[in-house]
């Protein structure tokens, strides 16, 4: 295992427009991405990573200046980790409509010279997707070894084997879904609608009034963090454990951990996330279908894919549960793909992909040592 | 089955003060209750029946000036239903901090003669079951057929078994539970965040205001609405069906059925229910914890109980899961008690105990029928 050196963010310029599924176009957008590891001489090793809903194009490593700032998948991915740097070259790319430095609701609009805010184009998982194919052209890429994500990110993964059949080996498609349930559309729905009645939303042009729908944006949060953690890890973490020896007889005040724990996760979240963006993003998830053009039979709309597949799902995940995975497995085996499954007994939610989990960061260290060995073939 | 007459609600008035748990008194107040059937010249067939969350003393029928406000349990309780009102005589009073007519926030403060607004003490579900009481022995009925109760109404029933242990034959607790889980708790957080962060609550005093936080308890309830119901059931009733033929692509106007709905349902709670009164009964919902005092041994805490017991739960219940009551089950069996169990295979997540479902009705049914024939012995 290698020492890993600090990593740097670097930005695209494009100029050419990028035409959206909602038939708006992004007219003229930058893209934030981070790359580790060497591509090799034949172009072959390049793995592309998408990112989920609050995460960014910072995967791995740390920044020189800023020694704290870990990617957010830095256990999985690095030298000598299960998808290792030594032999691969990484790139995520920050997807249009984030707020992590890829053009964003908080950019200037060329049309008007204002903020683009709400009026900022409804982008798709099928959008990110092709920004992302934009930024492989510019690196030269035609096909990747791999494309991986986790949740929203792993829609992206799935959506990459439909849209580029020919561009990718592999795709690990981890704690994912092939569309989200009535259920899943609610939670994002309240937490919309949060963030868009707090009066400081101002109709998504608050960075012209200075100020942000914090309390919109902290509700959304928690309830996201809920649906993140399973109840299970939940009861194990916090129970019923109070903040003080005694109870308070408080409506407002913080009685249980739990609690606590909450109002700190939204608050935070509140301090650096965009609410335009988190209204983006919660829409991509909710229009994310692919078998929408086939009358709801996901083995038609998977019949394109080429890829060979590894899905992952968690026992305890009821976000994403694995019965939604298995639907994925199942279209994937009609249409006689190669596809590995595993189902990982792990007792944390749907946040059990970002964990390191012995079970879990083992199969997919198989699965790219795998993809390595049929490289080297 | 006889026809049923119009009901009326009634008051009683209380000048004596009622000590809560919090080491507050109410001082003053005044309490809704109704009654349904005719109490026997023994006083030994009066059923008290308990309310949850959002529900009020109107259990069953029809006011004489107002058809269609038919109570939220008609479908159990009635002439020739479950609860047999031809040969039961049931109660039901609305808890003290409701909004339904019983003193609560929106009430005069005898202390400051406004409102009290947040400034109402806080209630317990212990203390409902004292001010039940009290109507109980104005009634003059010193002993129940029965207590009954579903959800927080359940965890009523079976306080009511530990605080007046020789005040009841039976207790019917459905889908209920021992306490809330750091899931539910966390729940009720964020839609009480989502209350007191709006700013028309005013600090709870928006009364003054002329306002109401609106925005707040919508949220407030669209998270509660989606807890209640069964992420199948809301797969059948709604799925991804789209409210138009094609997408709009926008993050703020309706696109999925799913959001119509609970958007209706925050909106139709927020313009009848009271943002104190829900801050009030999340926290008593918090707050029960009959096994606080004995270390969080279950079995010790109901070892006063000598109530026969029904315990109700169904399948799809993942607010009150099936493992919560079977807790309540073990805990009576530590403690030799006589208890009767039914696990209600039904679609329909935790508004189940609200619904009428054929096998659900039939135990409630067989078991009150057991318990007339014990009276008529």
């Amino acid at each position: 295992m290698s020492m890993p050196g600090p990593v740097s963010a670097q930005q695209m310029h494009f100029a050419e427009p990028l035409p959206l599924r909602s038939g708006a176009v992004l007219r003229d957008y930058t893209l934030m991405y981070e790359t580790y590891g060497t591509l090799d001489a034949t172009r072959s090793n390049a793995v592309l990573v998408c990112h989920a809903l609050n995460a960014s194009h910072h995967v791995a490593g740390v920044y020189a200046d800023q020694p704290k700032n870990v990617g957010w998948w830095d256990n999985l991915i690095g030298p000598g980790k299960p998808l290792d740097t030594d032999r691969f070259f990484v790139i995520c790319v920050n997807n249009p409509g984030s707020c992590f430095g890829s053009t964003g609701p908080m950019h200037v609009n060329p049309d008007t010279g204002r903020p683009y805010g709400s009026d900022f184009p409804v982008v798709t998982v099928e959008d990110w997707v092709d920004a992302q194919a934009r930024v492989l052209d510019r690196l030269g890429i035609t096909q990747l070894a791999a494309v991986m994500g986790g949740s929203l990110g792993g829609m992206q993964a799935l959506s990459w084997t439909l849209q580029y059949p020919e561009r990718m080996r592999h795709a690990l498609v981890i704690a994912s879904a092939p569309n989200l349930s009535a259920q899943n559309i609610a939670f994002n729905e309240v937490a919309r609608r949060a963030i868009v009645t707090d009066p400081e939303f101002h109709g998504g042009h608050f960075y012209a009034h200075g100020v942000v729908p914090k309390r919109g944006l902290t509700v959304a949060r928690m309830i996201g963090h809920i649906t993140y953690l399973s109840d299970d890890s939940m009861e194990a973490k916090f129970g019923r454990s109070l903040r003080a020896a005694e109870l308070s007889y408080s409506t407002q005040e913080i009685e249980f951990q739990i609690e606590s724990y909450l109002r700190y996760q939204g608050d935070k979240f509140s301090e650096y996330f965009d609410a335009n963006t988190y209204l983006l993003i919660t829409r991509a998830l909710d229009y994310f279908d692919p078998a929408r053009d086939y009358e709801g039979n996901l083995s038609s709309a998977l019949s394109r894919a080429q890829a060979k597949f590894l899905v992952v799902s968690f026992t305890t995940d009821w976000r994403f549960s694995p019965l939604r995975s298995r639907e994925i497995v199942k279209a994937l085996l009609d249409n006689r793909r190669d596809v590995s499954y595993a189902e990982i007994d792990a007792p944390h939610g749907h946040d059990a992909f970002l964990l390191d989990d012995a079970r879990y960061h083992g199969v997919v260290r198989a699965y790219y040592a795998n993809i390595a060995a049929e490289l080297n073939a």
